[in-house]
């Protein structure tokens, strides 16, 4: 089983217009809800390629209920009317919570094909509830194969939650995959964490470099032993105690890439489980994201499109020179 | 008590943000969802005016328990956090139905004060809940003083259904108001309400004409019994069978507009069920009007400012003599 954790969950709420005209009056054609948040993510991608896994974090109000219904009816046999209807159970075991969840709203505008999204602030988690977490994330964790922490902190939450919840699955004997951005991943990532998968933005931020496999192995200094950084249209950069790759898909894909972050955790973390070499985890993790990107639904992947894909993905080891050049680099200044 | 209908009944969702920017994420800064639809608000108005009145229509899915709980906390005693708390009840009659209300979102531009809005269909009523919502009007249309049928037609429901619930209201013997737009209004009017408040371009599309005077004189003889027709800033115009009038606001005024219709309806039927000369009544509904575009939290009035333009609102008789004319030019024709 593996278990992710989404602090902040969603439910996720498409609306498609014929063109959204600002500060004007604009009829919705098309409500679509799904459950959301970048751990759910993750397994319902996890499910559709046969794992099994568990979500957990926190869920309260009507948005709340709504988004278990909608979780509930997502596994095998379930009656998701959309296509992420899965092989493989997500099960939940999220903690309820007084607050609301939040909502967040992608309005697709059907003529440009461009989305404009709206995020509700997440409701405040209390004291008792953050300890409620905590006993049943050790728990979950015990008995997990692999660990995901994911997403943005809701408030009430303190800013060192992911370190701590990074340093209970170690002590637990879990790997740990933690993808966040800001404080809680620079405090995450000294914790020690076996993953991170930052973009090339929250690299950045982390790291204050924005040429990639510096920052890579610079964010494996911080504390991470496994780096792999998603460069959008150029793929992944990996820097492992094993080595360091590149892997880019076969061409450049165009389409909706909300989700294609998600979908690259999903591929590294089954690869994981399944003791697959680098090369082969980043092989499925970018051909996963491709798919994402050219699915329909925003955040689910074409199924075809990722057998394709696959064995078409580019993965090239690195040379250790750049390690040796930075090394020198950090030297003279 | 005054019935008022809202066959397309909304949870109204306002969401503040710094700015709206389009084509990007937008973080929302504040929530507040109140419920919605033009009767709602008109009942809502009813009862800070001190007058006893009951909501009916549709309601159905998580929006709409949602919906009933704000409605509930709006009350006497009621918990509800905005201003809205009233003096006299709103009593909910709603129909439940299997659809789900839909929901508006009203996004509030803080830099430039501008509104973005978003809105959902409608539920789809089906034969036999259209069936058990006309038991309970006619049950609840028997005791009322006035009714109003305010707004747009969920889909489902057949477009006489606002013809359908003007006779039944009149042989009840109860006067009856409609405030909806295109063909229901088209079909609705020919039922002869006594009161139909369209604004200047639903006037405009029911009877051709961009002339007030004229398109409210035209609308007169379609089977409106009284036409008032709202102007925006210019206020009120007046065609009934006692005689003609404009009612303009002392000064322009800055603001929100929105609600200022359904404030002008709930002047309106005050004043009607109170047996005010019509001169009083459009006063009280200019006044309203305005003193809902000057509230700080959209669709609510200033009660201070009510009182303050109350008095000062201009009441102006328009002579017979646009009448003859307007008969004349059509005569030439």
């Amino acid at each position: 089983m593996i278990l992710t954790v989404t602090l902040n969950t969603a439910l996720d709420i498409t609306y498609r217009t014929a063109a959204l005209t600002p500060h004007a009056t604009n009829r919705v054609a098309e409500v679509t809800e799904r459950p959301g948040g970048k751990g759910i993510n993750v397994a319902r991608v996890l499910a559709a390629l046969g794992h099994e896994s568990v979500v957990t974090g926190f869920v309260g109000g009507r948005t709340g209920d709504a988004l278990r219904e909608l979780l509930a009816a997502e596994g095998p046999g379930g009656k998701a009317a959309h296509a992420a209807v899965s092989d493989s159970p997500v099960t939940d075991a999220l903690v309820p919570i007084a607050g609301t969840t939040r909502r967040t709203i992608a309005v697709v505008d059907e003529t440009t094909g461009d989305t404009t999204q709206l995020n509700e602030p997440g409701p405040t988690v209390t004291p008792a509830e953050w300890a409620a977490f905590l006993t049943s994330y050790e728990g979950l964790a015990a008995r997990a194969d692999a660990v995901a922490l994911c997403g943005s902190l809701p408030p009430g939450v303190h800013v060192g939650a992911y370190a701590e919840l990074v340093r209970l699955a170690r002590a637990a004997g879990r790997p740990v995959l933690l993808d966040t951005s800001g404080e809680p991943l620079r405090r995450g990532i000294a914790a020690r964490p076996d993953l991170v998968k930052p973009n090339a933005d929250e690299l950045a931020q982390l790291t204050g470099s924005r040429e990639p496999l510096r920052a890579t192995r610079d964010a494996r200094r911080r504390g991470g032993r496994a780096v792999v950084a998603s460069l959008g249209a150029a793929g992944l950069l990996a820097a492992t105690p094993d080595g360091s790759w590149r892997a880019a898909p076969p061409m450049a894909v165009r389409g909706n890439p909300t989700g294609a972050g998600d979908s690259a955790v999903a591929g590294l973390l089954s690869g994981l489980v399944e003791r697959l070499p680098w090369p082969e985890r980043l092989a499925r993790a970018v051909a996963l994201s491709a798919a994402t990107v050219l699915a329909p639904a925003a955040g689910e992947f074409d199924r075809e499109a990722y057998a394709d894909l696959l064995p078409r993905v580019a993965v090239t080891e690195q040379s250790s020179q750049p390690e040796q050049e930075s090394h020198a680099t950090r030297q003279h200044r």
